[in-house]
């Protein structure tokens, strides 16, 4: 655990938000000791909705590092992440998170994302998103032939 | 619904697979029965452990249609969404989420999401993931600028 990389997420979270990047979070990668990839919020001014700050720094460490897993790094994020952020830092193999404000603190400025905890925690009888399932057969022959592929990269 | 879209899905996951691109992934963003963004699984190609296809998908719309919001847009998917898609598809708050394969065959093909799912319901004392807080109240200052911003975008 090191203050200076949580200031420095703390601080994109700031200035990028003061730049018109998007909302108030930011995220650093860290590895030995080194900051090897930056984040901060970017939706609106991307233009897309996964831009989220850990997401942004996952992304931006994986390509200092010329990797797809970060095993072996931690990522400081100026807030606690919401499900999709959580979920890329489960698939990116990050070693651990150091948060500093809370969920609650995001929603008190407008950011909520307790009902995704609740959606992603349902089935889909249950869900607020309608659904429908079709063509499942023929999307299976796509993982026979995965299975088939010799040269399959496990991930 | 339709087929014809969900078999576009589908062919992408087969197509890209077989040329490198990632998992055996595909989907496709729908807005008035046209086709306005692709995504396949780019994970291995692109050092991008979030370029899972309906990431990519959501992307590749929102650049095609300049928003961040795809309301009045569907989603087919080959298979079924991991927690981090899912989530990605409330925030990008896409109408309707169509979806072939199930999470227990991609889980059948090696693809196995049920531990995120778990994990993300979960609070911290009790997931895997190490996390620490650290820092709270510099962080809260970041919202507290937020607030008093006069131009800030809603999303």
């Amino acid at each position: 655990m090191n203050e200076a990389f949580m200031r420095e997420a703390i601080a994109l979270s700031i200035e990028k938000m003061e730049a018109g990047e998007g909302g108030p979070f930011g995220a650093v990668v860290v590895k030995d000791g080194e900051i090897v990839g930056r984040g901060w919020n970017r939706v609106t001014s991307a233009n897309d909705p996964t831009a989220h700050a850990e997401v942004m720094a996952i992304r931006d460490a994986c390509q200092t590092l010329d990797t797809f897993h970060l095993s072996g790094c931690e990522l400081y994020a100026s807030c606690e992440p919401c499900p999709m952020c959580l979920a890329a830092i489960y698939w990116a193999r990050l070693d651990k998170l150091y948060y500093a404000a809370t969920r609650a603190d995001a929603a008190d400025a407008g950011f909520d994302d307790a009902f995704l905890y609740q959606e992603v925690s349902k089935d889909w009888e249950n869900r607020e998103l309608p659904a429908g399932q079709l063509l499942a057969d023929e999307a299976r022959n796509a993982f026979a032939a995965w299975k088939q592929k010799a040269d399959r990269t496990p991930y």
